[in-house]
């Protein structure tokens, strides 16, 4: 297997002003590529540290990529190093990149200064791979000093993941990789040691040559990402179809998608597809489900909108909850849960409409302890309640009780819709 | 300057499967506590990077801190390796962190295994640091082989941060690190760049002793944060206070915050002082406005709740928005924005309330390009309206529209409640 060492390099990382997401994404695409991560090191922007470490790097690795390092500014030096690195005599104009800082200034409407420019200047070592957006270009030194490549990106996260795709292909017609094919089966609903559990006797007689990866996300649920290496495609493709088919069996309405997706695109295409309408009454929840719904592009089809009743007197006027049903049986309750999504459901006009009322912390009241929440899903056949209780802190109590929700309501329009 | 290295164990970081956010978090309080981070590391489970990293490294860097490994599991190596290195010849039981793990998988009502016992056991050449989150002990291995000193974090980002001030505190008991001051001014509504500038005779005349970081992030703004290395703590008190108080006049009311905290707190603080409660009214913005305000603990005493008007229908049946105000203006216009906060202040009753209305993204609408917003306030001296277009993708164009929105509010509480 093709080893690959990731580098970032900026001091704004080494003070921990940002958080470095330009790694664990290109590990991701790598590692799905068939390439395996060995080290990744951040380093900051200076000269003795760049130059060591991505020296002794290229000694021990086939692919070697970093980001950052490469603005017009004069704390970026990473060029000038890795020309340095690479026996370069000077530097060349790259005709393809000095057309893109052109466009992209001319865009947004800023001068052109010389240090703009130089940003199209690279060491005569290097090609160059065109970076569509934004004014550094990717560099790639090929086997430097006899040893690994180097692909140099820029630091800047949209452009690094623009990269991406790019550089992966690169390495895949220099290196001999072999074939690699992914399948995602998205399971929301189980732990992570209970679903291993459930699948242990399908997972132990998988093939040697397919592989089972968890990726597990508090917010979409677990990733089971299938993969097999080698062999010829379409052999391999139904040889996967069969274990899918045996996967998606064995765990049945915990599934809720094929693709790499989420509840909020999986809800979105079921309601779309159905022509139906969706609605949200949010309590504890305070507008994180509505968020997570229109952070979709394309939900204004589907989602009407929303009612975050956080003060007892909105879930009374606006939702029209009876006071004596929050008398009766609490705001944490069953019967509020139903009310509220009852009540949206009414004022929207929406098919659908999915409320949350709970106590996310930092305490509980004297019914119920913090943690709990009660769910509720309207619609054309009736309305449904559910309740959780979870032990996390505010933030991810919130969390967990908006992707509980979603997925409630996944769970019945999977049904009523037959999807 | 004591330097350190920070190394993150472990596969699920090397395959993309999580992103590191332990490196970070250690980094910034290291570096707040005057210790330079020169490397941040990731490697795998396996024994020879572990041992040749954190070898090497203790042989360069007084203090080097790992998190992960630390597990139950087998995988988890991490232990064994590092007691290793520093020539243990056993392990014993500490039973300090004995009895937490007794304490903490009582509490969840989980059985006590011996797997879960012998993560209370640590090399010999260990002191501990009880770990109160997890049944992993904080290990400390001093001056290894003559060289630095080894803290051993465990990996789960909540346990991490939680050792974070303690690990901090032993280096300060063994290094000489001098005293630091910091004191933080929180910036909304103008550009790291334009910041810079406005404020460069300023900067520029600080005391050699005195050192100004900017920490942008899009939801918060800019955090300045000015340092101070050395001297006696009361004068450096004084002496920073001079400064802030000519950086605060230079700045005026882009100043929201001297801690280190977010408009939705700041928001949350003057309506709390004053007695006034909030509603809000969002479209484009899709309940990230409301998500925002009740991420902050407390906020039930003065959020009463919001409306997502995704559908023109919700804009018209429940905030009241005039039909023909939405045909005469279009939906995105200062108009609808101040219809739509004066409907929710009516419907929830709430002292103030904060409208959006835009085109967040994929596409713009006849009359206004993708990125527009309308940000409505209504009060009770009166509804203010503004504008912004902004050119980034729909997710980070709903997080600018929403904090925003959120300055906007912010600057006229400030001024409405004299804070």
């Amino acid at each position: 297997m093709v080893e690959a060492l990731v580098c970032t390099i900026g001091d704004e990382i080494l003070i921990g002003q940002v958080i470095d997401i330009n790694s664990s994404r290109l590990a991701l695409a790598l590692e799905e590529a068939g390439i395996h991560v060995k080290r990744m090191v951040s380093i900051g922007d200076t000269r003795e540290e760049i130059a060591s470490v991505i020296s002794d790097a290229l000694s021990r690795h086939a692919v070697v990529i970093t980001t950052g390092g490469l603005g017009p500014t004069k704390d970026d030096i990473t060029k000038a190093v890795l020309g340095q690195i690479s026996g370069s005599k000077g530097y060349v104009v790259h005709p393809g990149q000095l057309e893109m800082v052109h466009r992209i200034l001319e865009s947004r409407g800023l001068d052109i200064l010389a240090s703009n420019l130089a940003q199209a200047q690279v060491p005569d070592t290097a090609e160059v791979i065109v970076n569509k957006l934004g004014t550094a270009p990717i560099m790639v030194f090929r086997n430097v000093r006899g040893g690994g490549t180097l692909y140099a990106l820029p630091g800047v996260p949209h452009e690094a993941a623009g990269a991406i795709p790019e550089v992966v292909e690169d390495i895949r017609k220099h290196q001999p990789l072999g074939s690699i094919l992914h399948r995602n089966i998205m399971v929301y609903g189980i732990a992570e040691s209970a679903l291993s559990e459930q699948i242990a006797p399908w997972e132990d007689a998988l093939p040697a040559d397919m592989h089972l990866a968890y990726l597990p996300n508090p917010l979409t649920g677990i990733r089971l990402r299938l993969s097999v290496y080698g062999g010829e495609a379409e052999h391999q493709q139904k040889r996967m179809e069969t274990q899918i088919d045996r996967l998606k069996e064995l765990l049945g309405p915990l599934v809720y998608s094929e693709k790499d997706s989420n509840l909020e695109t999986a809800i979105g295409e079921m309601l779309k597809k159905a022509g139906k309408t969706l609605s949200a009454a949010e309590s504890c929840t305070g507008g994180e489900i509505a968020h997570l719904i229109t952070s979709v592009p394309g939900s204004s089809a589907y989602f009407l909108g929303s009612v975050t009743s956080y003060a007892i007197s909105v879930k009374e006027t606006v939702l029209g909850v009876p006071a004596k049903t929050i008398e009766s049986f609490g705001v944490v309750s069953a019967e509020v849960a139903a009310a509220m999504a009852e009540g949206c459901r009414r004022i929207t006009g929406s098919d659908y409409a999915v409320s949350t009322t709970g106590l996310a912390g930092p305490a509980g009241d004297e019914r119920n302890p913090v943690g709990t929440v009660w769910i509720g899903v309207a619609g054309p056949t009736g309305t449904r309640t559910v309740s959780y209780c979870y032990k996390n802190d505010r933030k991810r109590n919130i969390e967990r009780f908006s992707a509980s929700a979603l997925n409630f309501l996944r769970l019945i329009l999977q049904n009523e819709l037959k999807y």
